[in-house]
This record gives structure tokens, sequence and C-alpha cells, in this order.
């Protein structure tokens, strides 16, 4: 009988759950609305019905595992989720055993942006190489750090925050209480504040403003462009600190690349001996939005390990 | 019959070897000069005699390897050393296997800082955990990475330039292409460089420096805060990245903790997130110049795992 496993990744809004083969095929994909506003019985009852319905089609074959990529901070050994914003209702509740329990099957929780770069690992960008990190550029900035191919959680599962890497010591002010994070510099929020400060628009989203500058609007340029070095001085820190093969770039800004990167690329190259010198390459993650729901079914595969 | 190991730390004027039991017991110790300028058949001739001396006096136990800690990039498969500023003979020679056969037994090559992390680790003050980053606070700085109990190394053996953080985009420029990077702005460099910047004087050593701080002398304290601070802006994004328990600071600069640690401590407190909601410590290493020395030692132990 052959074998699979479930990755399911649970947004504020939407969850997708989908079936994979154990050589990363997947199989078939379903979505619900996660219906966070009814509480928490709402949310693991939707997470569990989109899992059986995974199980009805695939009763002919050996489910291994469910992985389950969540926004927040886990504590890994008790599989309880701490910190997440859209998700209130689920936190410092016993989540992995309720659903594993309702389903009668093993369960393993993960941050999404940890799945995510396990997901690009395993069947991405990053398939040749047990080592990268990944920087997810949305509304803020998460990231994903895999070491001998496995997620480095770090002692409290709250590892690989990159969007909290200070790049500007005196910069903008961030909720974490630091000045001049990466996320404040170089996320879809920066971006949107950056417009506003430099009067190019009040309420511009990213796509506007790469429009703009694919228009050749100097101050659109210069917000990419500002975006560019941040990320520049974040990379560069990362590389000097991992020496790892492979850093990725994934998330909503992605199509935006042309309008960063070179920037970016130029910061990096000047910043960076460990770059100049060993054989790393910066490139775009491959898996678009399902890179969590890969990392997520990857989980059953790889118990979690003891630090 | 009771086994040992014998570690050596290769400086450019001196190198020192001593014997451990397997339980990290220090049995004995002997210093040689390097003696550079001889060349490489002379450096590794004082290496090996260092070597043999000390397995003359534990003949009757067993050997199981030796480990030596180098200052400069290696090239781990090999075991050749690449980019050491202060044994350039001993560069793109095959270093390990030359001495492995003059001695008939098992040689590992470690990078010096990974060797005085990993000593702590062993022996020290990280010996309750197996995940720790140590910085040690010289000349310039240097850093080692401790991840599952094993020296993180990277793709190319470049892994941990702690160093080369960047704390300040537009700070100091660094012989490396960076400006701004940590050790340009907190080792004992930057110190006498700040020294003579603000006037405190042209020539002064940083024992020199503190003297004037501990007698109340306003512009040599700001000299170990700006140190604290640029430490701090360091550790925080360190913290953030790896979540690790613990963080060590080594290396000649520490007997200046007390006028640079309590500027380091509130930058970290106020830019990290991480380190005020996780259970992570920031600790002075306790095995001073030795720690090379046991790392050394430890690495017959654990032999270097594939990437």
């Amino acid at each position: 009988m052959s074998s699979y496993t479930i990755g399911l990744d649970l947004g504020g809004t939407n969850l997708r759950a989908a079936a994979f083969s154990a050589d990363g095929q997947l199989l078939d994909q379903v979505a619900r609305p996660t219906d966070v506003n009814s509480g928490r019985e709402a949310v693991i009852n939707n997470m569990v019905e989109a899992i059986d319905s995974l199980r009805r089609s695939f009763a002919h074959r050996q489910l291994l595992g469910v992985g389950i990529g969540v926004p927040g901070f886990i504590r890994l050994r008790e599989g309880v989720i701490v910190g997440s914003n859209n998700l209130k209702p689920l936190e410092d509740f016993p989540l992995r055993d309720a659903i594993s329990e309702k389903l009668g099957t093993s369960v393993i929780l993960e941050n999404d942006a940890n799945a995510a770069a396990l997901g690009e690992k395993w069947q991405g960008a990053g398939r040749a190489v047990n080592n990268l990190v990944m920087f997810t550029l949305g509304t803020g900035i998460g990231g994903g750090i895999i070491h001998h191919g496995r997620v480095m959680h770090g002692a409290d599962g709250m590892a690989g925050e990159l969007g909290h890497i200070t790049v500007h010591p005196e910069g903008n002010p961030c909720d974490c209480g630091n000045r001049g994070c990466l996320e404040k510099h170089a996320s879809a929020m920066a971006l949107m504040s950056m417009a506003k400060l430099i009067r190019l628009g009040d309420d511009l989203t990213p796509v506007e403003i790469a429009h703009y500058a694919k228009q050749g609007d100097t101050r659109a340029i210069q917000v990419f462009e500002s975006m560019g070095r941040a990320l520049g001085i974040g990379l560069a820190t990362v590389i000097n600190t991992f020496n790892f093969p492979l850093y990725l770039l994934a998330g909503g800004l992605l199509p935006a690349w042309e309008l960063f990167a070179p920037t970016m690329l130029a910061e990096v190259e000047r910043r960076s001996f460990t770059f100049r010198n060993a054989h790393a390459r910066i490139e775009q993650a491959t898996l678009g939005n399902q890179a969590g729901l890969y990392g997520a079914a990857y989980l059953p595969h790889q118990p979690v390990e003891a630090d």
C-alpha cells in the first residue's frame, strides 16, 4: 500500500489542505473558510473536516501523518500556538493533541514561514541543498532557516524571525520595540509607508507603486531601491552568519523582483565578503503560496528532533 | 585502557597543545614557538613535536585523535587552511593529512573561534546547553555557532563571521568591503580608533582606555558605551535569528565587561522581543584563552558530519 501525508496551511481567513505522495507529488487539494470569528471549536472542525475529506479520497493509501502550518510561534513540545495575531482563539490551547485525537493520527505543528522554507527545500527552489534561509516578503517579513534539511527552531520555537534583523539602527520604529527592523523597511507595509512619506500617494498598494516605478516615476523607483538596500543589508548579515549555499525570497512582493533586486544584489555584493568568496545564490522561491502546504506535508517525514 | 585526546591551538606566534581525558579533564599542557618565519616545514615540525611530547607522557592511554584550532577559514573536506592572515605559509596546503601522516593518528582542523565556542560548550559556560553563539572580542571579533552540540560550518567553512554583522550601515569602513561591521565598532581596534577620534589619546590600549573610564573620564566612558551599543545591536539581530538559550562573550576585552555590558544589555532588551520573551542568557565565557584548546581536544569526540 503506497503512503501519503496531508499538509494544512491555516490562515486567518482561509485554510487549505492537500494530500501529497511520499515523493512530493500533490495528489489533491481542498480549501475552506477558517471561520475564526465562530471560535475555536469551529476552526478545529473546519480543519478536521478538510483533512477528513482528503482522507476519504485516499482510503486505499496509508496516511503517515498530518502537518499543519500556522501563523505564530509554537511551543513544539506541547504543540501549542502562542503569539498569533490572526488566530487568537487558538492560542494557549493544545491544538496539536486536540486535532490528533479527533483524527486518530499523528499531527505536527509548524510556524507557517518555517513550513514554507521547508516546502521549498522539499520540492521547490531548495531541492538541491540541505541548508537554506528563506525570507517571505509580505505584509511583514517572515523567515525560515533550514539546517541539515530541518527547520531550525531555537529554544522556544522563535528562531528565524528575520523580519526583525536590524538594518537601520535609528530607522523606523517597530511594534516589537526595536527601530529599523528589516520588515519596517522592506515589507509591503514599509513600501506603502514610504510612498505616503514621499507624497507619491496615501493609500497606494505595492502593485500600484510598482506600476508607477515601471512607468519611470523616480519616487516610486526610489521606494523599491530603498527596499532593495534594506534587504541587501539584512542578507549580507545573514550570509556572513550562515555561509549557506542558498537564500530564497518569497511572498507577495516577489513580482516586483526586477525593481528591488538589482539594488539588493549590489548591496550584498559590496557588504558580504562571504557572498563574494563562497558559493552562495540568492534566488526566487518557486512554489508561491503553495510552499507552506508542501512544507506542512513534509513534516510527518521528519519527526521533531530534540534540541 | 583509558582514552584521551590532544588539542592544539595554533597561533601566529605561539602554539599550545594539551592532553585531555575523555571527560574533559586537562591532563598536561605544552607550549612552543610557532616559528612561522622559518616556513611551513618548521611550523609543522613544531606542531608534531608538541603533540609527540604529550603522547610520550600518555603512552599508557589510547589516543583517540588530535584536534587543531587555527586562525583562518578551513576547507573541511580537504583539511586545508585558506585565508589566514597570520599563517600564510600554511595556506592551500593539505595540513591535516600531512600532520596525520607524521603522527599516524587521525587529525581534525577547525577554525579557532569555532573551536573556542565548542570548548565552552564542552567544559565551559555552555556545558548545560546544546545551542549557543559565542563572540570573541579581541583585536577583531570572531564568532562561533554551536547547533545541536556541533559547530555550524556553512557551505565553505565560513559560517559564524559575527564580527561582520552590519550594526551601522553607514558606519566605519571595514577591510571586508562593508561599512559598519560589528568589529569596526566593538573590537580592541575599534576602541583604539574611537579613543583617537575623540582625542582621548593617540595610541591608547583598551586597558588604558578602561583605566580612564574607571576613573570617571566621560570620553572614555562613552567609548565603552558606544561599544556596548554596537554589541547590543548585533546581539539583538543574532538572538532574533537563532533564539538560542545562551550567548557568550569571550576574548581580551572581557575584563572591561562592567564598562560595556550595561549599555549592551539595555540595547538588547529594547531591541529584541525574542530576548524579552524567551529564555536567553548573555554571559561571560569561563575558559579564557584555554577555550580553543578544549574545543580542539573535543573535536575527535565528534567526527565531522556531512552537510
